[in-house]
């Protein structure tokens, strides 16, 4: 039996080529890590018990390459997966990068490079198909603004509906079994992005011809930056049934996107959002998006990717004994976890029902529902105390 | 003709009574100033120019008044509207001050609490459409977390789904001209609120069986108290038809609730704001929700009322001096700001076409689109010129 | 031997009276919770194994009190002090709650308010020495403004210094074993408050004329909420001497202050702060500044207490065996944490050789040094397993 | 008389090269403008009307220059001052670009390093000095770390004084008419840096033993970074007499650094910003620091070069028009704003006198003195006003 720490395919952790293939440039510096041949990462990440690889185009196929190249790198990316068996459940396409894209891809001011963005991402969505990813992210990273004055914002959701429907669109007509999920991030690189959280995510989805192919990839940092909890939106997503596929990482509240470690950051929201996953039966990826800290060489770009396998492990293991503690069974109990799952109508339960019901209102006595202990703080105590591994 | 910056009723102001009645009290010190009688509010707000008072149910008639109590409060309001031609564009219910609602109201853990708030909040339509109030606010300040322990997020939303359905199934079945209007905050007085933001209201209206009546009340300190920026949630929430209502007010960033007059906050992000309404044709109510700081006596809380109108008229002068210059106009071709308004697809043209269209990807010239200057700050600052009354 | 996580005396835990006692009024609700009386305070937390309680005057005292009540309410509490051996190591002055401080105390804009706010600080520091406390704390929190417009700053630091200067010339002329500590608060209640992290009130200290009985009283989720670094502002204070008093609890970033049970926040930061204090050998109270949250009855408010000490002792626990750990301390010599207790010159190296010395400048190979590989993920990793109790 | 909007060398407004010299490259991004000769940056910006340039000694002279190529690269920029008259009135060292300094400089972990580091700060005091410049500014970007396990904070400390101490008293040996100014900044490119406010850099001031000749360079954006009032910390910087210069800038609170034009950010905040340091008497550079957007090319780099000086003018003139409104004045006296300058003791008082005074404790009455209205709320709505340039 394999050690519950020890990461397995089973487990379906995925890495960017971007993550560990980061050469650590930032705005106040320069790169500190030679590049990273994306088969030398295929088969690193596979040594160290990963399911998964994913990319955007351009970190494997450089920008511009030309036809003959780009099966080049295909074929030799194809190999290493043949070879070691890790999937391509994810990809997705690089639309920030580019000077072109300064102002935005499906947004952008310019209608040329907006039709461009187009072209660029459905090439990418055949390959995708081709590799036999099922989920195609879409980060709108440049889609926004650093100033109120730049744009007219409903002309840019009508061409951001615009640019989604149309690539889900073809999705459907090329029969592809491929959804999209768009990952949501307030700002950074520009100075407020357009659909900044889960919730404006979902919202625009609402909008869509297509919605019913495009979901989420929520990234923990990102939500932070606003200092969102994670918990929360994650819950939200998955009750929408939108959580296709997840970017986890750790970053320190409202700053710049820190991409540190999973768990490296608000351990206990790490903690209860793999008590969420697991108990919810979520059974995407585990995608980590994260970068290894500038000060690290190549032995620390490893391992920091084994840091984010091990965490999640350890607090899957963690939430499973927290769930199975008696203690906290019972303290669920009194907090009314259990009774917030009974409707609060009746079944078949009228308003009219309600309005005639004299003990929901007129003999309710509010002072003495208002004296309740929920013993909140005992739960979260425990938590704490199985995440800090101090309750057998 | 009256002077641009005197508010007449046409200019569809309103306040809460909460607001110019608030006594100062704060987490960490009494009240500052005596209780101020609704009626005397009415009086004064209609002499400042207001157009609308608004309300919580507990605002007119104490907690727990009995019958004969809440009809001489309503008669006396009543009177005092018919006076002074003051409307009531706007009811709300307070689900948030009494002990009875500290684990939240639609989303308490405790069913019977539940059941309450639905009856208090469904007797508050009966009075909203009575006054013939045209939108109900649904804030759900108390519905959340300190711990994420604390619940099944899951089955929260799906508590609260049914508690919004039931009401605005109930207008509906009442035949009230009657809206509902959820208002997102992220945290405060929770630790962290559900629907925190504009973003995630409209993503869980998505999910209701009612929810073409149920729309929004975002509030400019609360989406900035996530540090979002407030025009383009605006724009999102113009864009799916569901700016319901509005708060104005003021904030910086980050931090408790201040409510502060409109524009002493962000004063930038004010005049864009106001821009976007009056550009839309937002033909709702300005609904001023801020607190007359407690360091003011009784002159500085109606100095502080008539501050916000103040503000906004001056405001939407220069906004409209803003769209007139011709150099602003010429500023905003050349930004591309009409261009975004035309659709990525020719007229007709398919995904096929788009596929076929070398001028789209093969032939299209990237360094030369990415050079372009779209001339975003030289706007900016045309902008703030203008709110600074600079140029002419 | 006494279990690791079970408090006594010698534990050195402390807490307000204000922190158990609190009613769990906030700006959005009525209290949720009886008075406590602060004999039954202090018999409870000499019961759960505390050393201490602390107190603003008005906490023991209700404000306005006469004479022979101030002597009665004194007399009950000594008494219950003598009864549990409980040590009153703290007092502090409350110039907040009251309106007569709503523009601030000792830089009040309304002198005679400052004066006031002098003879209170002072009566109270007469009560303080007679009951044997160490430090005096003072919390300016109404020292500040909503608008850079109310005050002159300049002059608000002159009054400030002369406020503080005062007492503590008082302090020396009464020849008191006391000193004062500062505690620093970003905002809330004022808008923005004097004085508002760790660093701003070093910076003040050293303007002081008796700065040498001045210091510090940091907490938790005051420097969060300005989403600071604790642990690095503990190092400042604890490096320049300051580090008199520290207010444990838990906060979620820039929001309203939260005043959590310690560890219910930032989780990694509470194990890298007890590290701190623990191998620094800081020797003062280790003081709970928190709130039993509003949900909780009195139940609750008690298990909240016990928390945070048992919090405290895991976390010390852990930090022990993680400086303890052989894997650890080769982690930390080859990340050069050793090397960084060396000084950068040689034992009587003048800049003049430095100069002179070629391999510090000519010929130091730039690029070698900048591929050092320093480890600090691996180390993050080693104290997070340490922290989960995952490491022996 | 010249426009008050159009720069001059009077007004003393300087830009350093890396500013307009930015090429747009960003964690996401490729740089989006060609790289800017220095010799032309002085001429455009001594056109502009600018009267300083200010340089990092890489912006200058690249990275690993040889002698020969030092001196060619410092001969064209000299001859460039002197055919425009622009001045050098700051200079400060690069020790962060480069992958050796990933750990810091003064406080890396590598011995070597920090040498190296005192060696290329002490080589450019020299040419600070030899240029005339009278300011030399110290930003310690890579002094932090991103997980408190990297370092032991207080050696930290330790050695960031040994630095600086070094360079002051080289500075004072050398008898260079030059003082040094330390620049915070609490997060980004490090996870948290030391240092990280105003308040900060004062206290550690205040360890030095050179302290008189250091001093501070606060930025708008950096403590807008931390939602920090920057016009409380300019006041305290001034209030200590360690205002040596100042970075200005815009930036949306809580997030990346962005370095927006002057203005364009929280624009009341600048204009209070302005009102003090004229109403102070700063006569210290007005130092641009920003980034012309990514979006722009080169016309809009000088576009928003301009801007930043044209919203100075504003703001100044506007800020001595709210001063010389009889109206401002009566609100200024009514709000107590000359009160705060009046001493709270008597002259000549003495603490025992001041117990003594019955008038200030026994007789005060508290509950007039908390009905006391500030108007502070009036005075932030006419400075409004006046920013709005909407009086006159």
């Amino acid at each position: 039996m394999p050690h519950p720490t020890r990461p397995t395919p089973a487990d379906r952790f995925s890495f960017g080529l971007w993550t560990v293939g980061w050469r650590a440039a930032d705005p106040f510096g320069e790169a500190t890590r030679p590049a990273l041949d994306p088969v030398e990462a295929v088969h690193r990440l596979a040594e160290l018990g990963a399911w998964g690889v994913t990319f955007h185009d351009d970190d494997l196929i450089p920008f511009g390459s030309g036809d003959t190249a780009r099966a080049e790198h295909l074929a030799r990316f194809r190999a290493a997966l043949d070879e070691t068996g890790l999937t391509t459940p994810m990809v997705t396409t690089n639309l920030f990068s580019q000077p072109v894209f300064k102002d935005g891809a499906f947004t952008s001011n310019d209608r040329s490079v907006r039709r461009y963005a187009l072209r660029k991402t459905l090439r990418n969505v055949d390959l995708a198909a081709e590799l036999g990813a099922r989920t195609f992210v879409m980060w709108g990273g440049r889609e926004g603004s650093e100033t109120d004055a730049a744009k007219d914002f409903r002309a840019a959701f009508d061409r951001y509906r615009e640019g989604v429907d149309t690539v889900a669109g073809y999705v459907k007509e090329r029969g592809y079994d491929l959804r999209l999920a768009l990952e949501p991030k307030p700002n950074e690189p520009r100075g407020d992005i357009l659909l900044p959280t889960i919730g404006h995510a979902l919202g625009f989805i609402a909008e869509l011809e297509h919605g019913d192919i495009v979901g989420l990839n929520p990234e923990v940092g990102h939500e932070q930056m606003a200092n969102l909890d994670f918990v929360h939106g994650i819950a939200q997503a998955l009750w929408a049934g939108k959580l296709f596929h997840i970017d986890l990482n750790g970053q320190k509240g409202p700053r710049f996107d820190q991409d540190m470690v999973f768990g490296h950051g608000d351990l206990l929201s790490a903690f209860f959002l793999v008590d969420l996953l697991e108990h919810a039966g979520y059974d995407g990826p585990r995608h980590f998006d994260y970068k290894p800290s500038r000060t690290e060489d190549g032995t620390g770009v490893w391992e920091s990717a084994a840091a984010n396998m091990r965490t999640y492990l350890l607090l899957k293991e963690r939430a499973a004994a927290y769930r199975a503690d008696p203690e906290v069974r019972e303290a669920m109990r009194a907090a009314g976890l259990d009774e917030l799952r009974e409707p609060t109508l009746a079944p078949g339960e009228t308003v009219a029902d309600l309005l005639a019901d004299r003990s929901a209102f007129e003999d309710f006595d509010t002072t003495k529902a208002g004296e309740r202990g929920y013993g909140f703080v005992r739960l979260a105590q425990l938590a704490s105390e199985h995440l800090m591994g101090a309750r057998g």
